[in-house]
């Protein structure tokens, strides 16, 4: 009798939204046991938090952890300083005051410690550089400079393993993300996007988040389940 | 009347070892206004982070902060993992059981958000690729690559700013280190080495640190004065 062998293991960064959601789907789809790493960063929508742990217990995910990290110390973001408010209803032009400093190299370098530690070699980021909100760390260039400083960091690469940061969704529109979603079998009301979402993970529909999540079920073509506050 | 510049800033990763404190004295003798970072991630020898802010002190820091990364839910460390034992005397070939997966990738990462928040475009890493661990994340390569990636990711970079990490250690002998940090007055009883110090900072002089230390020291012609717990 032959025995299958253990399938590969990644690490999925989910952080609760749509996008993240969408990225642990296809890890699956692809035949991953998935690790999820959800990050409590002093972020101002912490309903994402239990949004993420639903969506990594229907989605089959292996294991979801998170893990603290206190970027609200450092601040400067109107994601983890309640002093900055969030921006509605308009994006004024350059990277938005909702960048959080480092972010995406905290997390993936997150991913990276835990990866090692559970021999995998592939991490999964939901990033998107289509429908996203101008963020330095969400472009294909920086993807691959993470890339290729991963591979010099660990035991693992110096042993001979290929560390590979897949980031499926980076060229599709948030329409696009959306139709894929559905077809996994996601159940998208589970997610929470907004940049303030409330304790129960209603939405604001005003924020720069809200306004590219509405616009992608408008395009797709497909009903927003979102639970709107207002 | 002319006001002089205000000196530029800088994120120096400060541990309470003899090379984070060298490293420190080496930002300030280069001009820098110096924010040093400790991290405390769960390590075994947390005395260091009492060295630190003693250090920090001394050296004429701007600021020292230490942010909380609980790197032990992750283990798979002798540092991170009391489970693990600390190996003493000798050590075996490779990549030692020391090594903390993907830790100065964290700490770097940890430093480019501060020092995005700052205005910072200069950080400080007394990484050491002589007289060391044999831990991939010291290696020039990797240093290079990780700064490759910065100047990719963050609002400062994508604004005109060239980031620079600084790794002024890492081509020097242990004993030339320690004789940059005589020169510089660097008060090396104060600094924490050991993997295993005691609650009071006690070296325990066998582990891979203190023996990479004492042979410094000795090699240096300058008397040892780390205060050993045998």
């Amino acid at each position: 009798m032959n025995t299958l062998p253990a399938p590969p293991r990644a690490v999925v960064l989910l952080s609760g939204g749509l996008d993240s959601a969408t990225t642990l789907a296809l890890a699956r789809a692809q035949g991953f046991a998935c690790y999820c790493l959800s990050v409590d960063y002093g972020q101002r929508h912490r309903a994402e938090l239990q949004a993420a742990a639903a969506l990594a217990a229907t989605l089959g995910a292996v294991e979801q952890r998170v893990l603290r990290l206190p970027l609200n110390e450092f601040g400067a973001s109107a994601l983890t300083d309640e002093t900055i408010a969030v921006p509605l209803d308009h994006s004024p032009p350059g990277i938005p005051i909702t960048y959080v400093p480092a972010r995406n190299t905290l997390l993936l370098s997150l991913a990276l410690a835990w990866a090692e530690v559970l021999g995998s070699h592939d991490l999964f980021l939901g990033v998107n550089a289509v429908d996203y909100s101008g963020y330095p760390d969400c472009r294909p260039e920086y993807i691959t400079a993470f890339e290729r400083m991963a591979n010099l960091a660990t035991r693992a690469t110096v042993e001979g393993a290929r560390l590979r940061i897949h980031a499926p969704l980076i060229d599709l529109s948030k329409a696009q993300i959306i139709q894929h979603a559905m077809a996994l079998g996601v159940n998208l009301a589970l997610t929470v996007s907004c940049y303030q979402a409330d304790e129960t993970g209603r939405a604001c529909g005003r924020c720069d988040s809200c306004r590219l999540r509405r616009a992608g079920f408008a395009a797709a073509g497909v009903r927003d389940p979102t639970r709107y506050a207002n």
